[in-house]
């Protein structure tokens, strides 16, 4: 009945089958005369979703998180992967092999300058990795007297038999209709900002900022609309975008030389090289351009202004043909979740259900709308100790029953074109416990004092995360991840700069699309997490000095009220949720058929 | 009957007296070649206040702000101050003969590089700015083409005629029923600290920070007991104490020689020097160290590392004996203030009182404790529009008869041996109006909230900020200062490095005492502050997973009822402020007269 197209389900490869791998690349590191080498799980714009062509590290070490980099030496070999992933990568690997470190404290910095000898010579791909950790290698490698090498063309490609085709999906036009702004509108937006910064060029080195200045998307990477591509924007001219002209259709080839020159991605190289034996001056992004772009335009004699991309912020603030689309995505979205919850309650009592079960279910729901264009990232659907683990994903082998008592973690979006969505419900399977309802509702609270939270302009997320955890700390607990990410517009669902977290140094712009998602996660118990979107928007209040913004909430699901210890909530809480469930009943209820309509109203039913 | 020892409210000199200053000035610099200087407001230190000997910039402006600079060219002369001091600035100098200019947005590199020309050499006293500040320095000039000149003599001090003498005061040792720690042991730590930066030797630069390790105070600036003086620490070994030994009584000495070498001031650079020549790696303090120091150590062949000084992260977190020490400052301050405070409410609504009679009075009750050694700053005593001068501090001129319908603020401390204390209290005056209490309540629910704040070990002041301003953002407003800073152990009022503001990121740790001072502004019409000082403690909760760290309040005085609006206040705010006050009744209560003691019962009466 249910199935699903975007998410598989499969074990990875496990490690014992990759050992002839390793000792090939070994030997084409001596035939190289490198002691070393550093593969990381990147591709060369450091995408969160890379291309089959760009996992040199699964096919190498077996290990398929999604953060991760090896260090191969003569004798010894290291897997660095963050606490997420300690057990699965021991899971992964043949652990006879490989040793599996710590990715960021220590760094794999510390272990390389104790294995590192004197006169080594480590080499690393500077396509695969930012200047910035470029330099952090070489630091290390200097400390131990040895020294890092960048290499022309990556060793392990070499050894890689049957390494899959770089993908080659269909670009298409992102209309007017969901862009809201023309590329000749944007790019004189963006020509202001190349003045500001006071450099000859502009290297948009993310295809999501390419994406977004030539309204155009893609599908070469999973989950995210992306077009591989890059641009050089000229401070003034016309740009340069450089993409595989096997992916353009007449239409869309067309749609490019509108704006600027389309040329192959070969070609970037030497147009750089050409720009920087002038003496220009190149802004490149910290975040995502490749070292092997400053390294191209520092020997050809140019300079490099290394920042952050302008268009980031040009692009996470969104103008209101999006933010109308947004709320439009999610007013479809909100049908499928609704017609999900509503067969949870009725089917998961029984027993009957499985966590892959609700995956499919979920998806199915959203291909009816007749608009899913993807799953915004692989549905986390945790029952029980699943559900505690922050990341998890179920594979045929992890997926577990639900059975009455549990607390069913549910955490996926949806790519529309008319925009991204991500929602995460908790949902109790028969009977909570006392203690499951006060974790619940200390995380509703912490959801809510974001959602009403009113801030003065120039407020950074690192501001507003306190709320969101401010009644977990009264009973003396906490969660690991930070409250909220960015969101494109059908784009990435993790889209920068801003963010709600100790780290989030962004000021929130109106127009700006978080996540608001605290949770609690009891190991081996139970996992609890609330998520909405929020739009940040102006907000008028009388008597006020400042400028003023708000959140306005763009996720419609209900948030279920058998887990909510209604003593615990305050008047304004209590308000907040029952306006927030009459909202979503209003909105919702009209498009649903009549069985799932009673389902809402039961459950969006005042507390 | 009431007098003030410890403040003055003279007016400064004025600008046009010193135009001669400023001619002869510009002469030397002709005869040393220097197209100009730059003059800061700083000692050797960047001590927050400076010994008379050091107030360069208030000899050759006229400005007597805690803050500025001065840069003099051959044709210009701009003062440079930050937007509190903007008004003073142009009422002090002679705006014929400067310009006041912005210190922070933009800087004053900003006016450098405009002003400055290709071959300009611009002087400056490599003692009197830190390394960060000299390298902005030198980077303005070099976009002008223009050089930076360290200068061996400063040649302000060379046409400062009567140039106050530096101060010698006596130095006294902080004895074992203060400090609770030996120098022994607080060398110990330190030298741990020294092993793990790595380093051949630490200098403190900061004399709060030899104060601390060697357990002895001074009164060489005023409201801090400073012993001005340096330490060298080398990786093992006896350190060095510099200070001028006028200022060492035999006592003082001895205590000092059993934990070091005592020697003149001078001898620091020629130590430093030696320790250079042998190839030795020195850590400086980043905030505190004087760029000459940086520049002798590398020309003398060593390395610096410069950071943080760690003496501050151990000097922050008192220990058993100085907690001990700062609650019974506290109850003994708490004395004094209820005695100010009915006194307030008795003579004020009469009209008969000007906030110099305030400050007056308010020192002689502490006065009368006999344990005050001297306030811990200025008192800022501000009614009416002057209350919302953030940093007013009255004179004969600006001094204002206190009026029913004001709001009276009243920003003061005092420095007992045992500790230091910071407390403000706002006083309605007469009938306050709604919007007044408005404001109030919403101040008091911040200074609450941070009160109650229940936080996890490692938590930073930048994460709870927000708290205190939250029921601000609701109404429109806020206000423009941190929420809190490090308070001293009979040292500064002002101590870093933690401090709950969104630029605080120092973990908050046990034993350290915050300020808790939100406020909000309402220009020429009236300030609001409620100051408390809080110690940072563990708190065990039942059911709890992580060590988690809350507030024990230390400041003992009753918060105005009367500018409490109370259906503003949630009952665990109510519960808050009931509870505090039946605290202050009871610690407080039992020491006062009678007639004190009954206006303490009813200014703590429940709400």
């Amino acid at each position: 009945m249910f199935e699903a197209h975007f998410q598989t389900f499969e074990e990875p490869e496990t490690g014992i089958a990759l050992a002839s791998r390793l000792s090939a690349f070994r030997e084409e590191l001596t035939r190289r005369k490198l002691s070393g080498f550093v593969v990381p799980r990147a591709d060369q714009q450091q995408n969160e979703y890379v291309a089959p062509s760009e996992e040199r590290l699964a096919w190498l070490t077996g290990f398929t998180g999604s953060a991760g980099l090896a260090i191969v030496l003569a004798h010894e070999a290291a897997l660095f992967v963050d606490g997420r992933y300690t057990l699965q990568a021991a899971k992964q690997v043949d652990t006879k092999a490989w040793t599996v470190e710590s990715l960021i404290d220590p760094p794999p910095e510390t272990w390389l300058t104790k294995h590192l000898k004197a006169g080594d010579r480590l080499g690393f791909d500077p396509w695969l990795h930012t200047s910035t950790a470029a330099e952090r290698l070489a630091a290390a490698c200097a400390k131990a007297g040895a020294e890092l090498v960048a290499v022309d063309s990556n060793p392990l490609d070499s050894v890689w038999t049957e390494r899959p085709p770089p993908p080659l999906a269909p670009v298409t036009i992102h209309g007017a209709q969901f862009s809201g702004e023309t590329e000749k509108e944007k790019l004189a937006r963006i020509h202001a900002e190349i003045a500001r910064l006071g450099v000859d060029a502009l290297v948009l080195s993310d295809s999501h900022a390419v994406a977004w200045a030539f309204n155009i998307r893609g599908a070469d990477v999973a989950h995210t609309p992306l077009p591989l591509s890059y641009a050089l924007v000229p401070k003034d001219g016309r740009p340069t975008i450089f993409i595989d002209h096997r992916k353009l259709s007449n239409a869309a080839r067309d749609h490019l030389e509108q704006s600027g020159d389309v040329r192959e991605p070969e070609a970037l190289t030497a147009e750089l090289t050409a720009l920087a034996q002038r003496g220009g001056k190149v802004a490149l992004d910290a975040a995502t351009a490749a070292d092997a772009l400053s390294r191209l335009i520092i020997s050809a004699g140019g300079k490099v202004e290394r920042g952050s991309d302008p268009v980031a912020l040009l692009k996470a603030a969104k103008n209101p043909t999006e933010i109308a689309g947004t709320r439009s995505a999610h007013r479809r979205d909100a049908v499928a979740l609704a017609r999900f919850l509503a067969w949870i309650d009725r089917e998961a009592p029984s027993g009957a259900l499985t966590e892959i079960d609700t995956v499919e279910a979920l998806e199915t729901f959203r291909r009816e709308t007749g608009a899913l264009k993807d799953v915004s990232f692989p549905t986390i659907a945790g029952t029980g100790p699943n559900g505690a683990i922050v990341h998890y994903r179920v594979t045929r082998k992890s997926n577990r029953r639900i059975v009455r008592g549990d607390l069913l973690l549910i955490d996926s979006g949806a790519q529309y074109e008319d925009g991204t969505t991500d929602v995460t419900r908790t949902i109790a399977i028969g009977e909570p416990t006392a203690e499951m309802r006060d974790r619940f509702t200390r995380v509703l609270r912490g959801h809510i004092a974001i959602a009403r939270a009113i801030f003065p302009d120039g407020t950074t997320g690192a501001q507003l995360d306190t709320l969101a955890r401010q009644f977990l700390w009264q009973a003396g607990i906490d969660f690991e991840h930070g409250t909220g990410h960015g969101v494109g517009s059908y784009l990435s669902v993790h889209e920068g700069p801003a963010r709600i977290s100790k780290l989030g140094t962004t000021p929130l712009k109106r127009g700006m699309i978080l996540s608001n998602e605290p949770g609690y996660y009891k190991a081996d118990a139970y996992g609890i997490r609330i998520e909405n979107l929020e739009l940040v928007v102006a907000v008028d209040i009388s008597g006020g000095e400042k400028p003023m913004n708000a959140f306005e909430t763009l996720t419609l699901a209900p948030i279920d009220r058998r887990l909510i210890d209604v003593a615990m909530l305050s008047k304004n809480e209590r308000d907040w949720l029952n306006a927030y469930h009459a909202r979503v009943a209003a909105e919702v209820g009209p498009q649903l058929d009549d069985a799932t309509k009673a389902w809402l109203d039961q459950a969006t039913a005042p507390l």
